[in-house]
C-alpha cells in the first residue's frame, strides 16, 4: 500500500498549509505520486504540457495527462483525467489540461508544488524510501552498476578515445542493462577536466596515465541511480594515487558514521575530515529526483533518518586532476546498507 | 544581424498584444532570442528554474539564468542577469530567478510566450529560418545523417540484437559526429513494431527479414534535425517492398510540390495521394523545437513561404509492418533544396 500511505502524507500536508487541494506539476512529485514517469529528455512537449496530479481528501486523487503519456498501469487510488494530445487536428493540449484543472477544482484555490508552496514539505516527505522506492532504487543504481562496470573494462583501450566516445559504450551498456532508453545526468570527464569536479563528455581524446571521472546518474523507471569512479587509464601520477586513497578512506568514514539520527551537517564535516575541502556537498538524497532530501552541507539543519537513501560522494580537486568516489547507502536501524555495486579501485 | 533581427520581431509581437514587456520560458523561444540551448534531457532542475528571457523596447533583452547555465557568449543586445545554482548553501534558485525577474518588471505586467499569450505568434515567427537557423539546422542535419548512416551500415549484423543496442549504435554515432552529447527524440522500433508509426527503442530482438523504422531528431546547439527512414535486415515481404515504393513516391512528390504560396492543407494532400492514409501529419516545420509551423495536416491553414524549413515525413502502415520516409528540405524562391542527406532505400 505504499501509493496510498503518500497519498496520505500529501493530504496531511496539504491540510496542514489550510488548503484543501494539492496541485503538483513537478514530474519528481509526479511520480512519487502515482507512478508515471514522465517524458523529459526532450524537453517540453509541443503537443501537451506535462501531467499534472490534483489531490484532495475525499476524492480519487487524480492524474491529468495528455493521451501521449497515458500510462497502461494505475496504482489504485488514482483515476486518470486524459485529453488529446499528438493529432493532426488543432493542437490544443495546453487548454484541454487547463480546463481539465479547472473543473477538478471546481473553484477552489490549491496549493502547488512549487517551492514558496508544498514543494520543501513533499521533499521531505519523499525522503523516507518506502518499499517500492527502494525496489526502484535498486533498479537504477544495478543500471548505474553496468555502466560503471563498462568503462572500467574498456581500460587501456580508452587511450584515444574521445570522452563522448566512451560515454557512448558507458550509455549503451545502461541502456542494454535497463532494455530501454534511460534519461543520464552525468559527468564524463578526462584529466585535466576532471580538476574541475565534472562536465558533459567533449570530444576531449584520453591519453595514457590520465584519469577519467564517471559520474552516472540514469533514470529508470522514474527513480534515479548515481554513482562515481575515477579510473587511471594507464599509470597515473603518484599524487594521483594518494588523493584516491585520500577519498577512498573519506568514503569508508562516512559509510561507516551513517545511522539514524546523526546531523546532516556532522556527516559532511565527517567525511571532509582534516583533509578535504571539496566545493560541493558531500553526499545528498536520491529517489524520484536526482538531488533530493538529506543535503550533506555545512549549513544543513536536519538530521538523519532510517528509511534515507543517500548518495555520498567526497572528492578531493587539484591543480591539474581530480578524484570523485561515491556509493549510495540506506540508512538502517542501527547504521546502513551499502546499494551500489560498483567498484572504487584506481586501477 | 539575426538576432536583432528576431528581437525586433519579437517586439512588434509584444506591441501588437497591446504589452510593453515579453518574459519567455519555453526553451525554443530562449534558444531563438539569445542562442542559449539550456539543459532539457534531465528534466526540471533541483538547483534553478529554467532560463527565462525579458524583452522591452529601449533595453537590452534580458536572460534570467543561473550560474550553471551561464552562456560563455551571448549575442549583441543580450544582457544576462544572473544568480546562484547550485550551492552548498541554501538552495534558493527559484527564489532568486522570481526576484530578478519582479526587478526587471518594474511593476509592468508582462505577456507571456504560453499558449494563451504570445506563444501561436513566436512559433510563426519562427517559422521562416533566418541565416543562422539554417546554418544550425544543416549541422543538426548532418548529426541525423550520421545517425542513420550508423544504422545502414550495422546491415545484417542486426539480426538478433535488440532495438536498443542498435539505438546505442546510432546514437553514440550522432553523438561522435556532433562531439558532444545531444537530446534525441527517437523512434527505432523492428516489425511488427513498425505497423504502430513508431515508439522508444526496446529490448525486442530483431530477427531476419524483419524492417526497422527509424526517426532521428537530435538537438545540435539548441536547434533540432529530423530524420526517418525504414530498412530491411535480410529479405522482407514482398509488400513492404511495395509499400516502401510507394512512400518514396509520396515523398518525391510532396518534394516537388514545395515552394512558397503553396497550401498546407494541399501540400498534406499531395502527399497522401491515392493511396496513403497515415494517422498522422506529412510533414512539420523544425528548428528551436522539433515541431514548429508549417503543420502539414488537413486542417492547416497557411501556406509555404519562403525560407522555412520542413520535414516531410509520408508513411504507410500495414497490420503487419509500417514504412516511413522523411526528409528535410527548405523553401527556396521558386521550389525547395533538400537538406537531409541520408539514404532512404530499403535495402
Amino acid at each position: 500500500m505504499s501509493f496510498a500511505d503518500r497519498h496520505a502524507q500529501a493530504l496531511e500536508l496539504t491540510a496542514a498549509a489550510g488548503a484543501d487541494v494539492l496541485l503538483c506539476a513537478d514530474p519528481a512529485n509526479v511520480h512519487w505520486l502515482t507512478g508515471l514517469a514522465c517524458e523529459i529528455e526532450t524537453g517540453p512537449s509541443p503537443f501537451a504540457p506535462g501531467p499534472l496530479v490534483l489531490l484532495s481528501r475525499g476524492e480519487p486523487v487524480r492524474l491529468i495527462v495528455s493521451d501521449d503519456e497515458l500510462p497502461a498501469t494505475l496504482p489504485e487510488g488514482v483515476a486518470t483525467l486524459s485529453y488529446e494530445g499528438f493529432t493532426t487536428g488543432p493542437l490544443d493540449g495546453p487548454r484541454h489540461a487547463q480546463r481539465l484543472v479547472g473543473e477538478a477544482l471546481d473553484g477552489r484555490t490549491p496549493v502547488t508544488d512549487q517551492f514558496d508552496g508544498l514543494g520543501p514539505a513533499l521533499l521531505d516527505a519523499r525522503a523516507v524510501k518506502d518499499a517500492l522506492a527502494l525496489a526502484e532504487l535498486r533498479r537504477a543504481l544495478a543500471v548505474a552498476d553496468a555502466g560503471q562496470a563498462a568503462l572500467r573494462a574498456i581500460g587501456d583501450d580508452a587511450i584515444g578515445a574521445s570522452e563522448i566516445e566512451l560515454f557512448s559504450i558507458v550509455r549503451g551498456a545502461m541502456e542494454a542493462s535497463a532494455g530501454t532508453r534511460v534519461p543520464v545526468l552525468a559527468d564524463l570527464v578526462s584529466a585535466p577536466r576532471t580538476a574541475s569536479m565534472g562536465g558533459a563528455p567533449s570530444d576531449r581524446l584520453v591519453h595514457d596515465g590520465e584519469l577519467i571521472l564517471c559520474d552516472l546518474a540514469p533514470r529508470v523507471g522514474g527513480v534515479w541511480g548515481d554513482s562515481c569512479a575515477t579510473i587511471a587509464v594507464g599509470e597515473p601520477p603518484a599524487a594521483a594515487r594518494a588523493a584516491h586513497a585520500r577519498v577512498t578512506q573519506a568514503l569508508d568514514r562516512a559509510i561507516d558514521a551513517v545511522r539514524p539520527g546523526v546531523d546532516a551537517a556532522a556527516l559532511d564535516r565527517i567525511a571532509r575530515g582534516a583533509d578535504l575541502d571539496y566545493p560541493h556537498h558531500s553526499g545528498h538524497g536520491i529517489g524520484s529526483s536526482y538531488h533530493e532530501q538529506p543535503r550533506l552541507v555545512p549549513s544543513a539543519t536536519g538530521s538523519l533518518r532510517e528509511g534515507m537513501v543517500i548518495a555520498l560522494e567526497p572528492a578531493s580537486y587539484a591543480e591539474t586532476f581530480g578524484v570523485r568516489l561515491e556509493h549510495v547507502v540506506r540508512v538502517t536501524a542501527d547504521g546502513c546498507e551499502v546499494l551500489s555495486r560498483h567498484r572504487l579501485e584506481l586501477s
